[in-house]
């Protein structure tokens, strides 16, 4: 057995550290998608790509055409598979599907794979840095774990693949793009992928642990939210001699900036706020003719986001207004509220308890965004059961901060968790 | 000559004192325009009252029709007389018509008769309240010499109507109210009152001097004006229970104050904006539902403030959209640019020297707004001319101050210099 | 006993009656406190009065001394007992001590007894004033019940009196001012007025119920909270002609205004702020050279609280920098959190049993604020147990709305419940 | 005669395409100033260079030691000469001084070589690309005329030493670099390079001209003008789960910038003010810890430009003090007002007719700054006479628009008038 566990556990290290060598950012996970449909494939899984698992109308922050080609062209000097590239469509992300023609219920586990916008540290106090692995993309890195569910679905695979004759139904394994920014998992679930499953499991690991390895059966609390990009589009003009003709889109998005924030509180919960960025004007001497700002809103329920959302188009509607530019609203990501079916909880504990795991807990508040929360809800809507779950481990410093690293024995843990929750439900 | 000087003097302190004693804001001026009638109909004028003078449609400013019955009750208590008063039909101001009946050019006069909301101090240094002739009405004053204004019409049109015999054409005597805040003008304008009028004068007494009398033969660089009286219309509501309920009006209109007086200049020349009074909310704990300001804008001429206005109602109905509060703008004042006319003033230099006037000047900058400019730009455009002079003489504090009082010495001399320009003219 | 009921009934309702037709805003109760003082008085109560009872220096939110002089004069007029009234000297609120001289603990009652500024409706369908007891004090009303409570204590206190030779230990009936604005309970706190006291009550009517009349064991949620009073001071100028000179206090003030709703909120519970009033300026031509605002801020808990505080300091400080003025900040009321003792909940709910009370409910969240709390706090901090209740009952229009009024009946049960929980503790 | 004509145009045309070719921003301009220098002292002109010409304190906007470095490798690859490279010491700009050794005054020259941040249009309309002279720099270009400048020093410096023997006293030329964003000026000044000048001019070719070259004796009505860099430091937090422990330096900045357009406008004449550019933040749900503005005030006076940047300060520091932030204000550029010599006028006259320039004004408003002002002002307080003109030319787009391009014919009477002033004051 514990040789068994050895090699799982390196195989997962292996996958993990070549994905944290090559971070990709959300819809240009060109490279970690072909490696992981090539390999899924040759597994006996059936493989649906591109157009087949995204709705492309639903697709949010999405980046410019030109980075998408220029990504392309980088994930093939880095031996991404060609054909499979083809197939992808210019559209990441992949499912892998187990049949076992044997009737049964489905059950379907999301795997997100993708990176965030930071500089890896070159530190030799950084285990990545100091064993070798550490990003060879500047101004990407893994630094949430997504690199660590990408290679625990993949041996996952593997040893489910392996079990294959044991089992019923089908298996559903969901490798889902640009979870970062809440922007994938829509268009997965209004292609229809998760429509015909019954059980559904999302998990995440990380979040820090004294006590080793934890098992969270349920994560609830989660924000909805939207990310909005805003642009103001004013008229330039030369400051001193002609400052009446400018129509100053600096000035409407400081408005909006301030007034954003002093939305006012609701009754029913928390909401939040935030203008993270925003960049206006080309010089000094000229009148700004353009603001970009990205922000966020957040809410405890999808109501309080809606709310928030009503008020903040009003606010950037009247701001422009103020200095007669004209603005546009992009939705960039969206996450739901959802809550995990409780009907799971029994199951993911007793898997907890027969490995053992030192600190199991019945639930626990995210204090956060995920858009699993999608798959989550369709899968509750069509009568299926779903939950989102977290696999603890000691980490070195927060999610999403560059010097972020987890303990890769959670690897394994998360390997055998799935292993047995489908082993129990497709017996 | 000396005893006539005495004498006109004695009676212009004597109507002076009298009208400073019962001062009347604009369009309340119903003991004062009563007084004048009743005495320029004894001396044989032509009498013209209420609608016959005044353009309803474009009154601006006017108070509210409860304060205007509670005054015209005070000046009949005062001793209005009521005849008059019917004639009034609850608008202030009177025009008298001295025709010789011998054909001859129109020469027009504009006297302003108004008073400010003002508490008079009960100082034994301010000489009215030492003399006994300080206001007996509560927070209203004669702070810019129109009481001397109006004091100076009657006994000019006294010894006027005594020369009737030497001059030919006609004097048109105009005794406008709501002067301040720049309302009464244009209404006497839109009725026609100087649409025959050959020639136009108006003065101002006052903006000290260190030579006893002066003579300003032109005022220039009048500012354009507007005053506008915005009320932003939100909705209240508990503010700690409740607080998205509500529709800020104090958050609209903070924001509109701010970005007001932030519209950029313009290069053509220079403008001014100032929101000089906000009242909003009733309670603490109370979203506020209402918030009044009051405001104005300048310019060194009428486009600009038109630009002005422009951006103004474009900020204010920004912020409206911002708290989805309702708005409403009332123009309760306007004065327009006029460049007097050059040909006259050759006449007043040489009306100032017959009187040895220790100051004499060509013209001089005003630094702000008066709506006889509406009187100067009818007359010119219907081929006439028309000046606006000041005569100059110690003052005591600045004019809308307080302590302001005047030598009345220069109502002596304003009856002089208008009865020599109308010798001169119509003779 | 239904004849008693039915006494009782009458005499509260009286003197509610005539509370309510002289109703008197905080710290200005004169005629209500000389009342209430010379009928414990009679009814052989130890009387503290004046600075016994009051700390000067906690006291927030006073009027000005001569408004205090002109209510004085008010409330001899209207046969407030001029001996009583110079006790008092200036400060209201009046403590009674009901003391048996038999070894036992000390029970207090909390009754606040202060008015609103609101004007009552002059409307046939508005209870108080069919029956002819709608105030006589313009502008000023109660419509939250504190005639009720006043009434209410004064009948409790007479029944108290008659039982006296039932009970052991002391009894302390505290009549508190200013209540409204939170502005009356620290200064009692602070002079001791619970320091011995064992168990400690505040009750308060109203709130609605659709069964008649109901009991809450423990009011609990209160938000804690501070009222601010803020001045901006700033230098007038001529908007026009100086515009350069003037130190714009309204700017100072708009900019506050919108900041202080942009305090962001905090993760360890809900906040509030408003700026419920601001008035600013007093002419349009001038620049506003004061600016005042009305404020209040709130918490879940003291923490919070102070964070809001120290937020909106430094955001009125810098922005009353941003334009030159200076600024004053005054606390005109302020109240804590504090969680009732449960140990009295057992208490409580036995009484409302006893009375078949059909609405009894063990606890409920108030959506507000009461200082109370001070009491509550500081009787727990020197060993006692404190509780504020609810008795429900029907009304007929919300807390603080002109045509508030509540059924009299709720007095009854305000004085039989009182009633039994002192025998319960002191017999 | 025509042919040496000819000759000088060809000359100036040649130099000034390569200027072209290579365009340098202020502070950078290593090989544009190593060319001047070798062919200045191949001409027998005396060289100084960097910290002789420049002092170093008082030098405003210089880019980052690394850009430093980096330009100087780009311009030794691009044949700079590195002798005069290490002579600079990283400080650009050279003065030549031709000294005839015959007593006589000192006339000086100024001549400004910097180029603009600006994309050079790939477009057949454009003269430079069409005839392959473009810039070979991206996102910089030559777009004020100022390759026009240096070149027509050069060739003026080449006919100058030719006629050195018929001349007297002393000539010194200028080559200033970083006018643009007036920030190079004060340095050469504070290092006195004027200080023993008798006779200073400054000439800029373009503006626009319907009749071929003109000349415009004396630019008047220079805006005084400071650059300035804020930065707002505050510290970033998770927007969502502790939105509390930010210091958002957003919203600091965002307070500031519609404050700073709100400073009211000064009687003493007109004011100008832009904040141009504003980045902040690095993501959407954490709060901006960084904000950086670049910003310039303006004024027709020295005193209005001190008055706008006192307020400007009081306002960063306001804004900076609500949201708690740190913040620094760098001055990245400064020019004053400076009044041209009148006695100068008739010369300039003299010259342009004896060139049958077709268009010769005695003076003209530049709508704009200028650091030239700064030696202007140096030259008139020791006693000496300084002029700035225009020598108008066609152009086909404004100043800094990307299509500017300017009749190269001006470089020949730019040539001809600096030769025809120096020979007549020094001959």
């Amino acid at each position: 057995m514990d040789n068994q566990y050895n090699e799982i556990l390196n195989k997962a290290i292996n996958y993990r550290r070549d994905f944290h060598r090559y971070p990709e950012t959300g819809w240009l996970e060109f490279r970690t998608t072909s490696i992981i449909a090539k390999e899924l494939s040759r597994l006996g899984y059936e493989i649906l790509l591109g157009k087949e698992i995204i709705d492309e109308k639903s697709v949010m922050g999405r980046p410019l055409e030109t980075v998408i080609k220029e990504n392309i062209i980088r994930a093939i000097n880095e031996r991404a598979d060609e054909e499979i590239l083809k197939k992808m469509d210019c559209l990441t992300g992949v499912v892998g599907i187990l049949d076992t023609k044997n009737p049964g219920p489905t059950v379907a586990f999301r795997f997100d794979i993708d990176a965030l916008e930071l500089e890896e540290p070159e530190d030799e106090n950084h285990k990545p840095y100091k064993y070798g692995f550490s990003s060879r993309h500047k101004g990407v890195m893994h630094a949430c774990g997504h690199d660590g569910h990408a290679a625990m679905g993949l041996v996952f695979a593997e040893y489910l693949s392996k079990a294959k004759e044991e089992l019923k139904g089908k298996v559903v394994l969901i490798f889902q793009p640009a979870e970062e920014g809440v922007r994938g998992a829509k268009a997965m679930v209004k292609k229809g992928v998760v429509d015909d499953v019954d059980y559904f499991f999302a998990m995440h690991i990380g979040f820090g642990s004294t006590k080793d390895i934890g098992l969270v059966a349920k994560s609830k609390g989660f924000f909805a939210t939207k990310k909005l990009d805003v642009t103001f589009k004013g008229k330039s003009s030369h400051a001193a001699a002609y400052p009446h003709l400018g129509k100053n889109a600096l000035l409407a998005a400081s408005n909006a900036v301030i007034n954003l924030h002093a939305i006012p509180p609701h009754s029913e919960g928390q909401t939040r706020i935030n203008v993270g960025v925003l960049h206006a004007g080309t010089s000094r001497n000229i009148i700004p003719d353009k603001a970009i700002m990205q922000m966020e809103i957040r809410g405890e329920n999808d109501n309080l986001v809606e709310y928030m959302k009503n008020c903040a188009e009003r606010i950037i509607a009247g701001s422009s207004k103020m200095y007669e530019t004209e603005y546009e609203i992009v939705e960039a990501g969206s996450a739901i509220c959802a809550d995990g079916s409780d009907e799971l909880i029994p199951l993911l504990i007793e898997v907890g308890r027969e490995l053992n795991l030192p600190d199991i807990r019945v639930d626990s508040n995210m204090n956060g965004s995920d858009d699993a929360t999608y798959f989550i809800k369709r899968v509750q809507e069509k009568g299926g059961k779903a939950i989102y779950s977290q696999i603890l481990c000691p980490i070195t410093a927060p999610h999403h901060n560059n010097y972020f690293d987890f303990d890769e024995k959670a690897l394994l843990y998360g390997v055998l968790i799935n292993l047995k929750i489908t082993k129990k439900l497709l017996k």
